[in-house]
């Protein structure tokens, strides 16, 4: 049972640990949103999103959680009936397509083994065969949070290019928004969809667009139904720092903190410890002899694995969610569950947002001594490992 | 300007004025939203909303504004070509109305005026020349935050009734609920709308929908294409402590501070405390010699004047804004503006939330020495006789 | 009975309404009091002190109230048996006469009536008298906490130079630093002696000496048995950023955030404002009919009168602390009772440190409010002439 | 170097990590240290520390650090000239000798070896030795904070009693209140002296005195020059629940929530908990090859081995603090120094306060990977040692 004198490790692969000044920030009075103040918090804020997401376009920020910035990407640009080609990456991206088929669009998902990323030549392949561009769109999730596999935008991007086709590339920035690396203008997306709760470190309660030119032009002319997830009036309101309807202040506060965090910290030391984290729990996952969900053969970060989070299977036979629920009980630190169809098999280790080498020894000694009192079969020494990792491998023996 | 040694006054008709149990709760590290302490959370809500809510039925929660609460009460319970009668209270009600519009319903509004609550005999009229039942949803504002007048919920019900129609009553309780007395069950409302940053005494960043049995109904077997918004799937997760999506934890964790801030100070003193103030406010408005822009000629509490906020008209020729202005400058006093129609010609004063009587002669003080400073034709004494009027006149020579 | 949704008004002469920004940074995570960062902090604070203080010298903090930092500056400089002359300005002044005699020294008090300032005279006289130069130190209250009643250090200092007396000159600056102006080396101050809780916007817990080279001198060669008190050590570690024992840590994030506050607002803007709010209290306390304790027939600020609170009489017959109690339980607004021989027969208003006009205003207005409830013989219109005073007059008839 | 993003661990042995819901306690707005709220909040506090300290006796609570608990316990029972009884566990022992000097008392310290705890036999001797009993106190640290060596109070009460001396027994329970079982009442304790920065999860800031009757009398017919530390107006004003002197209320706010979560969680869970830490830490230094301070033979906790922090020995040659200084860099986490005759040669690992096992494995983790970095020789699986011990061996093959 949680006591009130131990620090819980929140090690789903979000929400994540929410930094001190963070928690603060939101901690204070609420301000009046159409006044001068909170003018210049917004601009902050839409400033900070740029950087962050590597843009000179637009951003809307809703009072949503990720599935509703998921809804917002989908009725601005597309109408009932219009194509959209996904990619089954995982839990994830076949609940974005579910989604997509309650909005009355005709998604279509193209089948994956949830080990490995987007295949892009399968995506070339298919809009090559949509000759009469029913497909509008295409819709990728960057870091698949039931899998902890990236898939490769760029490649994905290429490959749209490739065969010429009109379709928008639409990005699920979710999970790797704040924790890998992504280029919203350099790698042509058109719309990134992401929240609040992950790797920009903050509670849960803010969804956000960043837009395209072409996705602009295409909310102008078309789109579904709607009203609340409406860019228009949202960006209109944006550009003098206010918004359509009340925004989600307090968090907002938090916001602010959070992006100058990680502008102070720096981007690329932001992804790089995210990239040091994931490499660091392999090795323990290895080390204990069990096998990491991502497929990947390379071990290297900057392949498909992910720097947010890491899946581990458990061998046949063991029940993860009694493992997850031992080390709750035992060891104060929350793990995330296998998802559908990999329910049971899989838990997942968040090591994103706000995090740090002693704290991610602290979660893997946590899991290490849980595999011990849950029986599950595994050897000792993954912390050891991961502390070598983590320190370059000076002190295996 | 404002400096950090000023405690801000936020008297807008919300966001308000939030407790220190409140944010300091807020400010608590976000927890696992599938875990066993979040589902505990969440119950304790659901039942304190039905407590405040005075209800036995669903409550449904998003992350959201309260405009999102508008768009899941019509789109979970009307198709697209429903019509839906609507009443020109003031500027909530229009923006409403504009609402429905973009979500392909048939919206009508009866004209108001602005100064008084909604007619249930003009309702009554309307629905009986309905006799196709076109009208699937007649939808009026309980306290309309841009006038400050209060419509009798219970008559619209009853006019609803008196001519037999089946029509579904709506109810924006937005800046009502935690405020003004409103009886979900016993008043026949089929979906009260309501959201944080009002009478409950939260930041912005949730919205909420309290759904009778005839609306579930209404739900099952029509509505509009929604997803985020869908009440079902959110009511079945609801029934064990869960949500279908990332819920807003942090504040949640608040909802259940201010939930039970409300409960230990009692419902009927928090809304006698909303009272007073609102009488209060008036007695300084006539000392000024100023107007109320509500126009029943009752002066008493429980009439169409608000307790949540009061409207006030500046003579002709002074404008409200440049007063705000001064008043937000000199006194760091947030006063709300006036929208649309009366823009500029009315200010308004939110004596709602977390409020007591000390703060609101502050804030009176603040608006009546403001009047001097902007040259807008007044009287001095308005605090005195506020002070009378809360201390039952006893001191007034 | 307070309620959580009744922002208190915390009105006595200190403690004092702390800011939210302040209380923000005393909740942050204890660091390393060796550690580097500390180091940091605590050199930012001795130099933010040096300029609140207006002093080139030297600073020692003490984990303590400010009846320590007295007890400090009397075991540094003098030794049992040493004579002390002190002035009774009123409460205070007595108590630190009564601790004097605790700690052996043979102070001796000037008479006073408790409604006017320390007379320079008075003490150049006695100064003549003592021809051996058995007093060592003359020990003053620069703003008399009982009273409201400030003393012209200037002028004492010049008494003692004109009389060419050795003496050291020691000012209990606790209720006057941060509110009112006090220049420890221009005036020629010794030891300054004050605390964190009034001016400086913090909890208490902090206790401090300002202390100038005679002072240093006289702590070298002479002095009372002392170890926690002793400057010596504390001014060798402090030099590096450290402390001899283990500092208030938390509280010392605190003060750096509110000599942050201070030095942006401006220390001429806090002490006008101080000044300003006196001036207003007094007009307000004039026009309910009542008296103010404070003696000086000149009404303008920069006499006698304090920028830091008023203490009130109430006409004979009636209970300063009855009215008080209906205050509190009413209005939930704390005044400072009356101290030893005024008891019952003053109330003191306190208005400094984190404060502004409208929280001012409000808590006058429940005060005027009080007054009624508790039969007290009083005009109203305390607050419209508190008004008047606030914006220049302009809207009085 | 530290970033936002990173949680700091403050393992050295106090100040400690502060529960998150004791840093909000103290965020509350300041009260009156006069009025009832504030009576009810001390007398709750007496009530916990009684119960914490296992008396019934009186408590009494400063502004202060620890050093100003030690010098309340000296001057308040002991006049200049006094003998004490010290036993030189550590540098704490003998910084608490210094004071005595400093205060005109005449300590003397027995020599101790810095690796065992208190020798009742040595003090016996010594005792007995006192034939005209100038010693009028026995004074000995419990947990000797720089070495992590406990001593045995019941066998020094017992050595006491053995030769019939009537000295009183004062006990410094700096760092073991709260962290290991101490019974004031029931071991025969004359003065218990403690504060807030260790066991009690508080920020530094309160110093504490537990005081026997028989203190209490020597209390009243002698002791030293005092004002500040004075027991008996202190206990005066402490029966109604108030202070002599403004008290540090917010952190009365934090330690009120500290004893809360104390009980909450059960006195003989949070001194297990700690019992744990110490083994686990104790396992996991052997494994690395290093030796503890503590020279107990025996390994099982309840032994003079402490569960609040612990010392570790460096090989010859190797630099503590260059160790501390890579561990503090690299992995955000502070040890405690090496002080007086082992600097550089120890480093202490503070495990006390609020901690749970997976922040232990952080800390243990930043240890072992720091061990590497600063080239110290030592073999990996500390952190491998440590889960074996917290789960009771189960997976080490």
């Amino acid at each position: 049972m949680s006591v009130a004198s131990s620090r819980h490790f929140l090690q789903i692969p979000g929400p994540t640990n929410v930094p001190d000044r963070v928690l603060h920030a939101i901690a204070n009075q609420t301000i009046d949103h159409r006044g001068p103040d909170f003018a210049e918090l917004a601009l902050e804020i839409f400033d900070g999103l740029r950087a962050v997401t590597r843009t000179s376009g637009e951003v809307v920020l809703y009072p949503s959680s990720g599935t509703g910035a998921w809804e917002a990407a989908l009725v601005n640009t597309l109408s009932p009936g219009d194509g959209v080609l996904m990619y089954e990456t995982g839990h994830f991206a076949q609940l974005w397509f579910d989604l997509a088929v309650e909005l009355g669009l005709r998604p279509e998902i193209l089948p994956g083994d949830w080990r490995t990323g987007a295949d892009p030549a399968a995506i070339a392949r298919r809009l090559r065969a949509d000759a009469e561009h029913r497909i509008k769109a295409v819709a990728v999730v960057h870091n698949e949070t039931s899998t902890g596999v990236v898939s490769d935008i760029p490649a994905v991007r290429a490959a749209i290019d490739e065969v010429d086709h009109p379709a928008l590339l639409m990005v699920d920035a979710i999970s790797s928004l704040g924790s890998i690396d992504l280029r919203h203008d350099e790698w042509g997306i058109d719309v990134t969809i992401s929240c609040s709760q992950k790797g920009l470190m903050l509670p849960p309660g803010i969804g956000l667009n960043v837009i395209g030119t072409r996705a602009l032009r295409a909310a102008e002319s078309a789109g579904s139904r709607r009203s609340y997830w409406d860019w228009r009036p949202l960006l209109e309101a944006g550009r003098k720092g206010y918004f359509r309807y009340t925004p989600p202040t307090n968090l907002l506060f938090g916001l602010r903190e959070s992006l100058a965090i990680m502008l102070e910290e720096g981007l690329d030391e932001v992804f790089a410890r995210h990239r040091r984290h994931g490499a660091a729990t392999r090795a323990a996952v290895r080390a204990w002899g069990l096998e990491v969900l991502c497929a990947d053969p390379a071990t290297a970060p900057g392949t498909e694995h992910s720097g947010a989070l890491t899946a581990v299977l458990l061998p046949p036979g063991h029940d993860a969610d009694r493992l997850r629920e031992v080390i709750l009980e035992r060891f104060d630190t929350s793990l995330g569950a296998g998802l559908s169809k990999v329910a049971k098999k899989v838990f997942r280790i968040g090591h994103l947002g706000a995090f740090n080498d002693a704290s991610l020894l602290g979660a893997l000694g946590a899991i290490e001594a849980g595999l011990g009192l849950a029986g599950v079969p595994h050897r000792p020494g993954g912390v050891t490992a991961a502390i070598a990792e983590l320190t370059g491998g000076a002190d295996v023996p």
